[in-house]
């Protein structure tokens, strides 16, 4: 599959980076048990049947993919193996896959855009590699540099370029993934893994002109994440479990779940993504507040730039503190609550318009309030995101 | 690889099961969507590339495995497919398998054994069976006859049964597996499901002779389950956060993690083991003692057989109830804790010496102990898993 069609221009680059045998050789194997990959030892295969590109218009999250991925394999004799790209393909795992049993396994979800210059960038990535190197420690996966994993995706991302939309609205998702494939069953660190990224463009998360706010049910018998647990990292186990609840969400008529935590019910994040509350305090000052990192909350990388947005725009109080769900119940009874929405990389920003909870519904007036905040965060960052305004949290690829 | 080296006496019985392929036609495909796959659909490819079979004195966990594995596939479209064994083999999935992001999987453990009269015995299969049903439904992947499922595994055995070991302390260890492969990113139920049990032979947990005793770290500052979630299904996300915590018992000296739950800090399980504590109680009487099904204990198959044995005896109180640090500790002050042991299929039971609790050691005395009830425990269970005494708990194989 060694093909020339639809060759992008970094792979001379690319393939320049090959490994220095003789070094390894001199002092044997053992010696040089790789600690990271490395970007300059890039393999890459490309593949002879490049699939045709879905209809922008029709993008459904999740569904399509590019025509090739990134693949690093680790094992604990050998440290890691080199970075291959090539044709993508389903991963051959053996059945006692440690990430299949025991859910060794974590990821993490990043976009790239074409900016208006026709240049393709990345959002604030290194976040992302920072995120997912502290949930691999967390599930006993092998360390490596955070410099190099991005390189690897860069190349990918160049690689498969011609599949970035050129849309001011549409992206292409990254998604790195990092998995135990210690063929054992012991419960016992991983001694094999394999560390991979696919790719997959995908729509505006709204439809043009569109800002729709969703419901949500507020049930304290469904618990996301606990302290003393994981909820902090990125671990597929904090996802499968939330599927039956999202299904109960919706028997109840409610689109997405708002997860509660401890007897104050307070709330933590809403479906997978983080939430936001812009009200006026019990004094009547303007503040926008999300829960804290106390462990129970996944740090979102949009979560961050909404509070670093804010707080640069320095027109109101910016609070990371825990909200119950009296505290919301009395806010909205005084009329004090604006807006309520969720942060996340698919939607950037959603608005919440009713919370579902003991049985009683609580219009959100979110919408009704503009909903200005929600919209100045789009607007801003999808601003930066597509190049139209000028920011150190692009980087080109 | 149809091959017909070493092929056992049921596949006869097996190849008969054919489909009516004319019924399915004559309502069409829709009509007749599969609620769940059937034994008799059995189809059987047999390796011809039989392995040699392990030392079995040196069986390590979970290492070694069988010729063959059984395969069921599942689609939200087309139901269940036909069952089917064949060579153990790597399995191929999509890099996007729901499985792989977000932990939708679940699996069981149970084994078969060698018994005086040569022939395979199942050890309460169906309790497995019943329990692996239930935490489908909660990972909102589809549900099976279970039934259907034990015959198929015990064919699968059938063909493997030269691997289960001629001892009577080794065993074969049964590892059904199901997850989903749903091959798109959204976190939603998978329309795509693999089912399949994999076999390996496995050694006594504890050498001939020795009964030795753990070591167990009991750090609040790690929880393994929690009300509103799922510690009571047997879900792979249930593990793989435990492999950390575990690394952290040993650089304390410890062998396995005690977890606690709750500011009164409960002890809920150890390791992948339920817990047990025989002592007096505050008045004097003899009780056995084990934490009560409340959503966070795992509802393990030892649990209940140990609870049953014990309450036949009739000779002291059987009680499903919180015990706290607070209750152990007084308990070894007064001098009235006898034995504290972990159960599970691996071990059977599994005695505590020490536990490491807020920087002290507490010395459990149930090697002192004999420990009596825990080593009658053992005995009574294994002399009915290796058909040295009659029971309806063992069926054959």
């Amino acid at each position: 599959m060694a093909a020339t069609v639809g060759v992008p221009r970094a792979i001379g680059r690319v393939l320049k980076g090959r490994p220095c045998k003789a070094v390894v050789s001199l002092h044997g194997p053992q010696r040089f048990l790789s600690t990271t990959f490395k970007a300059s030892d890039l393999q890459i295969e490309l593949s002879s049947h490049l699939k045709s590109k879905p209809d922008p218009g029709k993008l459904v999250f999740g569904k399509h993919f590019t025509d090739h991925m990134l693949t690093i394999e680790w094992t604990q004799e050998k440290g890691w193996g080199k970075p291959n790209i090539k044709p993508f393909q389903n991963l051959s795992l053996h059945p006692a896959s440690s990430a299949l049993h025991y859910s060794v396994q974590l990821f993490e979800g990043m976009k790239a855009f074409r900016g208006l210059d026709k240049r393709i960038h990345l959002f604030r990535p290194m976040l992302n590699m920072e995120r997912m190197f502290r949930t691999a420690l967390r599930a006993c996966l092998p360390p490596f540099d955070k410099s190099e994993l991005l390189e690897c995706i860069r190349q990918l991302i160049h690689v498969d370029q011609d599949w970035v939309p050129h849309s001011d609205s549409a992206s292409l998702y990254i998604r790195p993934t990092f998995i135990g494939t210690e063929p054992s069953l012991g419960v016992a660190r991983s001694t094999y893994a394999l560390l991979y990224v696919i790719l997959g463009p995908v729509g505006p998360y709204f439809a043009t002109g569109s800002f729709n706010p969703v419901s949500l049910l507020a049930d304290p018998g469904f618990v996301r994440a606990w302290m003393g647990g994981v909820g902090d990292c990125k671990l597929g186990g904090n996802y499968g479990p939330t599927i039956y609840v999202q299904n109960e969400a919706a028997k109840e008529g409610c689109q997405q779940v708002l997860w509660l935590y401890g007897e104050d019910h307070q709330l933590t994040e809403v479906g997978t993504m983080n939430i936001f509350m812009f009200w006026k305090d019990q004094q009547g000052d303007l503040e926008l507040v999300t829960p804290p990192l106390n462990g129970i909350i996944l740090p979102g990388v949009t979560r961050h730039s909404l509070l670093d947005l804010a707080r640069k725009w320095g027109e109101f109080r910016v609070s990371e503190k825990v909200i119950t769900m009296a505290d919301l119940i009395k806010g909205l009874e005084e009329k004090r609550v604006k807006e309520v929405f969720g942060s996340g990389t698919a939607c950037v920003v959603c608005p919440v318009n009713r919370i579902l909870y003991r049985g009683k519904n609580y219009h959100i007036p979110t919408m009704e309030n503009g909903p200005e905040i929600a919209k100045r965060f789009l607007k801003e960052l999808t601003d930066i995101q597509y190049g139209r305004v000028a920011s150190d949290w692009v980087q080109p690829v």
